[in-house]
């Protein structure tokens, strides 16, 4: 789910292609510099970022780079709406400790590949308002792609219907992002799998039940 | 335990005394260096940290702080001498859920107070590798004195006495940081009970159990 990358779903720790829209020369375009783009974020980071260097990689004119996308915070809008309008879908692997599970082994993956997009547009939001705003929408759309990971596991029966679908998401994944991002320890290949187990275990005790809905008059 | 500031454990919203060590002087002007550093990071960020500023702010001779500190790096690098140095422990309530809910309370106290030291840290830590150093070192040090908290409920009978320690205060607190740093969210009131009540339930259901340690050969 690692929000700021353009993930396949399949497998994140590889850089997916860009999907291209049929539209020609001008989503080619698109396509080229923000693939440069995500190179450059992911080399040389945030602050090193120019349009130039991202124009020079993607073999696009300069003024055409500078007319479209104007400036770095330009870019970088381009870039989450692209990753917003990807078709990313959690697995579903049939019950809910794997897909919990397989979400934060490719969290993990994407967060440690070298280089990291991920990582670098997390370290972005520190920088820049435009991508802190940025990449706060991508987590939201992510978590909200999720939530179907839980509406499966009450139609299974592994949960009851009044669970809170974003409060278990982030239990699952919170201790994965803390270690790698905040206290930036060494990757534990067995992590994902832990703190997936943990949440499972939480919610079987009814950690994130909600109480049911009152009935409220009919409208 | 918000690793970045210099707290008491009382009300870490309040920004808390710098502790003075006896030595006269020159202690004195380090806490009003630091003093100043805190104020300069919470009010306007590590960007635009400069030490005339700090000095100019703390009434000391702009010499005196280029001498000592040499640049804005070995103001940070004391800064997170003087935070590990301090006494903070974290607070015995008695019971498990009780003390990781008033480690995140305090803890979101520290990440939401007005200006917040511990938030400007954080970003630091994402802007100079010297101030990730001391943020990674900082963590460390919090969460180690947390062990306790653990400790104590095996001495209760709340956990059985294999219990990861490490692994629960991280799901306890992991959410907490989530929300607040990463996807910046709303501070939630109910946040900090909840995130102590799912880590407990986890725990009771053995999530942070490890295997007993085996009989190995006397040494």
């Amino acid at each position: 789910m690692t929000p700021p990358t353009e993930q396949t779903g399949e497998n994140s720790a590889v850089p997916p292609p860009v999907r291209r829209r049929p539209g020609g020369r001008t989503s080619r375009t698109r396509a080229q510099v923000l693939d440069a783009l995500r190179a450059e974020l992911g080399e040389r980071g945030y602050d090193e970022l120019t349009l130039d260097a991202v124009a020079a990689r993607a073999g696009v004119h300069r003024a055409t780079v500078y007319r479209r996308w104007r400036d770095v915070g330009g870019l970088l809008a381009d870039l989450f709406e692209a990753t917003r309008d990807d078709d990313w879908q959690p697995q579903d692997t049939g019950s809910l400790q794997g897909d919990l599970a397989a979400l934060n082994h490719e969290n993990q993956a994407a967060l440690t590949a070298q280089p990291s997009i991920a990582a670098a547009l997390v370290a972005a939001s520190f920088r820049s308002e435009e991508a802190a705003r940025g990449v706060r929408r991508l987590w939201e759309d992510r978590y909200a792609r999720c939530e179907v990971i839980v509406s499966r596991a009450v139609l299974r029966g592994e949960l009851p219907p009044h669970t809170d679908a974003r409060q278990l998401l982030v239990a699952a994944t919170a201790p994965l992002y803390h270690h790698l991002i905040l206290l930036r320890t060494p990757p534990d290949p067995g992590l994902p799998d832990r703190a997936a187990r943990t949440a499972v275990l939480a919610a079987a005790a009814g950690a994130f039940a909600t109480p049911p809905p009152t009935g409220g008059a009919p409208a």
